[in-house]
């Protein structure tokens, strides 16, 4: 049954050991389809006949389930087209490598979710923007070294959050545009005898473009790394905003409430209210970055080529990758849910705005805060702005002002528009040629 | 059906975003046996009578698996016991916590691995010492900066391994001491107004001694981060073996042979003989390593006492565990199957010896190098040194020379006699222990 | 002689644990350059009259060493513009904190590091390519698994090469324009009363935009962050080919000569030709990881809003970002001087292309290639293929054949000009715009 | 100048790239003292003659600073010696290599500080002890998920620090053991033909042993990362204490007044009292996880044997090792000058003991539960419990009752004193032994 390894009869634990198979499973589709754009190619470069290529192409499209005792998917799915359509399904092997298949497989199945995390980050950034419409002057804390800072908005923090995920959100759409190239053809790693158009190939896959080199295209894993890391990014964010929410919601601070079904209690207390998806949340990108910590170390002490640790990377791949949208969900979740409470204020949290009128009379700003700073220290400080006249008073874009907050969160949902619209219209330019390819498919069937 | 969290209705997706099942399941023998160990503290504290403890040891002894729905195993089993025994069985909650119950289920669970770690430890070291016996005069090579450096022999190579495997041991049998105490008692945080023998409970479950304060019993896990450090640095030097393995088995250099069954080929290229479980054991000491860098990160941020992020770190713990044995097990395999080719040696080699000799006689060292080196670079250096009257000529304890290395094999032997009784003493203590709840419960039922 | 922290009296040890004149010592002349930047628009907005904004300017221009006994940069400068220029001095800190002057700064510093990096990147591609040019034809081996996979040439390594930084060269160019945007006037964390237009304030400084929201502009060190981690991917392929290349000119495989003044040797053993900055260069890629690691594990903890924490983090991005050129012209200069040496391949080596040839015949490729490979294992293989012969029958774009490298290296020399223009142009503007500044600089003055 | 290197004419960015001198100066006395020993047992096995020996030995002591251009302390040493001696100085090449006197080096010089750093947790835990017996009734909040949970006391708090202070005294202890083994004599990677005693060597410089093996003497850095290791667990836990008193001394929270030294305030926000102090530690904790990162990756991917990958280990040995007795500080001296607020707390927080003392009276403590958490929910709870009484309700060893208390510190004073014992008489036996290395040298001189 095993179609490649021979040299010794191996023992149950090595293949335990090195199998693939769990992992394999999530690109059992990628895998397949990957077969199909190469069985199409071998067709349309004249190594296979229509019959030998529709014959091959049904059985993938039989193909469900990778069996036990097999090394990985490849060799599965390999010795599947054999027994269902003979010595002739053989010809798969020709021109192709499991190593360019499954670079190509990867590449597919990365660009797919990457695709999905864009849209959920759209969405969060949706819900960001609308809900700070409607929250500009609900007073919210900012903090410098978690101390009271200076007054501002919800719609402000929310803003914050946008900012941030719109920074992320290229990232990831570079990302996804260095994904999105075309590995197959190359072989193990120095290409193929076979004449095989690389550019077509890629063009059935919808992919943008080609990887030149063969040696780069099997044997290198930047592109996916480099995802891995800006998906880290993601959620090193998320967790400073879980960091937040925690924070403040603490019957210590209790200054925001954390929807009912974002909280749960304790087996002995009976009164706690612990934020329990926000502290998974918090955990989840420790872990996502345990995840980027491994591919960097596996990846790092590799010679060029092809080396079975690449396969034991993908299994990070997933795990990084799966944990986002979830995580995204639960923060659009709770911004949809929070409620902020009102919040007694100590008069010192406009100190700025005193020093900064004073300034404004003509003091320079140095001297005016030393005189705050030394009524503050003498327990004479008395200020007349509240917080809410505070907010009025800041007088830079970007601020909490809700007159400014208004240009600001136009701007912004042009941008995201514009973001929409881009993602939009490159999924649709791949789901075409991948359509086009279901069509050669259908006329060779 | 849910026991504690009430805030609201939950969502699925929290659940499941939330839920510690899958991990628990490690743990599950573990929480039972807790648990049986805090009821029969309950009993002897005279808080129950022996006929409703033996009922609810009974319900927990017929707890076989955690059932959907629930957040953790803890919840589960206390519900079981709840709907097994009658409200009765709601005592099981009395001067107990999830907090200190999971603590005190991880180290048990820890303790028995690193104990099974520690004998397979035991069994590497021991097949180095074998194999070096009869391997003083098989031909190694050594090298530094990867460049050929002075004869060696196969036996100095295993006995480098052993060495620093005992100094891992020897890690690891301090991680077991310092895991080997009890939180159990302590409650959430503060422990309980329960009246619980707390150091009663530690000998019932094995444990050398209590963790005194509970703050630092219920939320603290350093004893078992430090654990994994441990584990981390053993997979990282059998990586470093690997690596010495792979090079010297590739074709290029064709030292070393691995055995068959460790060894797989090429789906496109057949001459292939890829070291394969060397590659994936490569490739896990990364991943132990991002084990080790998630439980830092989760850890890092957080305030003291439990938080969520802790049941987090969990499922890092057992997938850094449980990769060591059969990683012990794959090196220990090829250490015995190992086959070391001839080889063709540069006379250059031996330089050193021939600089060496010139010093015996009387030259300064750095005037007889400097001839040799000389020599060497005006390409008229010749040595009549022979690799095997090098090593022959070694002087220092520690070094080939295979009249040295017998004591030294000698001296290892005894210390792992030693280090052999140690872990079986510590064992038959530990299990003497459990024997004796054994009793009680026997008793009771 | 300290302007801000007044609590308590300090004592000196504390002064030295938080003290980051050190590590300032980077972003000196950035520093000033905001200040300027923001005196001047004090100026353009009405609150300060060309007299005193000269004044400061001068002393801005003046100030050139941070002295001891100051918390950071900030504090020595805005002391020093108070001592030099009296009471009125006291006007730069009207409108502005630490907070959003240091992220200015720590981005113009960025920004002037990538844009080298991209010139350096840009001079190892086309080391690459034009090394290629004559070496179509030099054979040079693939491996996968480290063991030796199919005839290739330097010429396709060298282009594999190009490949992997072209992908870099991407991603660092993303960072740049991620980076280049500016949190200027955005005070501590809400903005501030005073009337600054930031759209000015970055255009002076030649960034391409702002960033919005001012808790963003002064707490997110996310664009750094991603900077970083790009740079250590750079690093890590760096590190990958140092790997190859230390195997490769090992005394025990020999095909690469290194340069000379590359090349060390022992204290001991007279004969070692070691490849020490290669060496070096795979051990930085390790600490730029852990520079890496650092940042990603500070920031993870923090609540949104400056932090000192954030302070810290600033060593790790000089640390990391000041070894990349001298590595990227280790490599460089490596490839310049590199020999490659003739080798005796095994014919086994060729066995592939036997393989595919009977494929081209008509035999499905399977069977092809388990003709081939039993012929191996009975030690009948033999193949009249040579090397040479073997790189000439691949047929894909990207493999070693040398009439289809040319095309290749046409189609690399097009986007290398392409990016060369795109990074000259990108400098151009920034360079006109500080120009600008100078002009209303001189005007003040 | 150059004593060894002598491959090619070297450009000055080689030099400069791999050039260790800057770490080196950490190591300047160990290495001396080492080439010390060296020449003692050069001396003493015959090789030299007490002339010479003399002469050595005055010009390693006259040798105070290594000049630029070399590669390294052991070429300048070595080169200083010869200027000083004449061409006898060349004798302290033999039977030594620069690989087995770093390794020595590198042990004798952690050793050191790891004694120091164990003298520096011994002042810690006894502030805290002593600072625990003065504060048994003065509460302090716990919390789990950063929830108030039950009452507890500042003596309650420090003595938890104190458990785990213990815990990772006791690692570093094991460590220290570890580290304290000779290398010394084992040359390059083989030993070498000089008739060195090693455990005479080892005698003269303190050791405990040898490290057996050469390969391991030579190229093990396991002892040091395993060092680091668990220093970076200390950094670990001392950050989640800083994190702890961040938070509470949050103006949000104002439950801890941190003392004037440590707090610093805003260039623009004249109110804050801003925990610096504690900001910097937490992050210089994830500093040290990236020192220990870096050295994992590095160490990760090499091959056995000397590789110059290990020198650049070295300056992450010593920038982890340098902050931990800075931090220790710290945060005795905030917890010598900690003020506590009363707080006001919510009765909620003793909800437990109202359920406790329900199942005391015979109400199953599930039921008891559930029948608190309704009156909670329905918001007609009243507890009479006092947060003072709550504390002496508790009943378990290493809770915070006064009484129970008292046994805890009595007990953790006496391990303490123990501890003391142990590192001093350690100390003092290595001591002693470096003292008779001094008669010996003054003999020879």
């Amino acid at each position: 049954m095993v179609l490649y390894r021979k040299w010794g009869s191996e023992k149950d634990y090595v293949s335990t050991y090195t199998s693939s198979i769990e992992s394999d499973k999530e690109i059992l589709e990628e895998v397949k389809l990957v077969m199909k754009a190469h069985v199409i190619e071998l067709y349309l470069s004249g190594y296979l006949n229509k019959e030998i290529a529709g014959k091959i192409i049904s059985a993938i499209n039989s193909f469900h389930e990778i069996k036990e005792g097999y090394e990985d998917v490849h060799e599965a799915l390999e010795d599947y087209i054999i027994k269902t359509v003979g010595e002739e399904g053989g010809w798969v092997g020709f021109g192709r490598s499991r190593n360019d298949h499954v670079a190509t497989a990867l590449r597919l199945r990365v660009r797919k979710y990457l695709i999905d995390i864009l849209y959920s980050l759209l969405d969060l950034r949706k819900t960001c923007i609308e809900k700070s419409k409607v929250s500009k002057e609900i007073l919210f804390p900012t903090y410098t070294h978690f101390q009271p800072a200076q007054p501002s908005t919800l719609a402000h923090y929310l803003l914050y959050i946008e900012d941030e995920l719109y920074s992320i959100w290229n990232y990831l759409f570079s990302s996804l545009l260095m994904v999105n190239r075309s590995p197959l053809g190359s072989g193990a790693i120095v290409g193929t005898n076979a004449k095989l158009d690389r550019k077509r190939e890629a063009e059935l896959l919808g992919f943008d473009d080609i990887i030149y080199n063969t040696i780069s295209a099997t044997s290198s894993r930047l592109d996916l790394i480099q995802s891995i890391s800006n998906l880290s990014l993601l959620m090193l964010f998320l967790s400073r905003i879980s960091e937040d929410l925690i924070l403040l919601s603490s019957m210590f601070i209790n200054l925001v409430k954390i929807p009912d079904s974002h909280v749960s209690t304790s087996s002995l207390m009976p009164q706690k209210r612990n934020a329990v998806t926000l502290e998974v949340l918090r955990s989840k990108a420790g872990e996502c970055f345990g995840d980027l910590s491994s591919l960097y170390v596996i990846y790092k002490g590799l010679p060029s080529g092809y080396n079975l640790d690449l396969q034991e990377m993908n299994k990070h791949y997933w795990n990084c990758i799966k944990m986002v949208i979830p995580s995204l969900e639960v923060i659009n979740s709770i911004i949809n849910g929070i409620e902020v409470q009102e919040f007694k204020v100590d008069e010192k949290i406009t100190a700025t705005d005193v020093a900064e009128d004073l300034a404004i009379t003509g003091i320079p700003y140095r001297k005016a805060y030393m005189e705050v700073a030394n009524k503050i220290r003498a327990g004479t400080f008395i200020s007349e702005i509240s917080p809410k006249i505070s907010i009025y008073k800041k007088a830079v874009i970007g601020s909490p002002n809700p007159e400014l907050l208004a240009e600001e969160i136009k701007n912004k949902e042009n941008r995201l528009i514009e973001d929409e619209n881009k993602l939009k219209s490159y999924e649709e330019k791949i789901l075409g040629k991948l359509n086009e390819l279901k069509v050669i498919e259908d006329d060779i069937l």
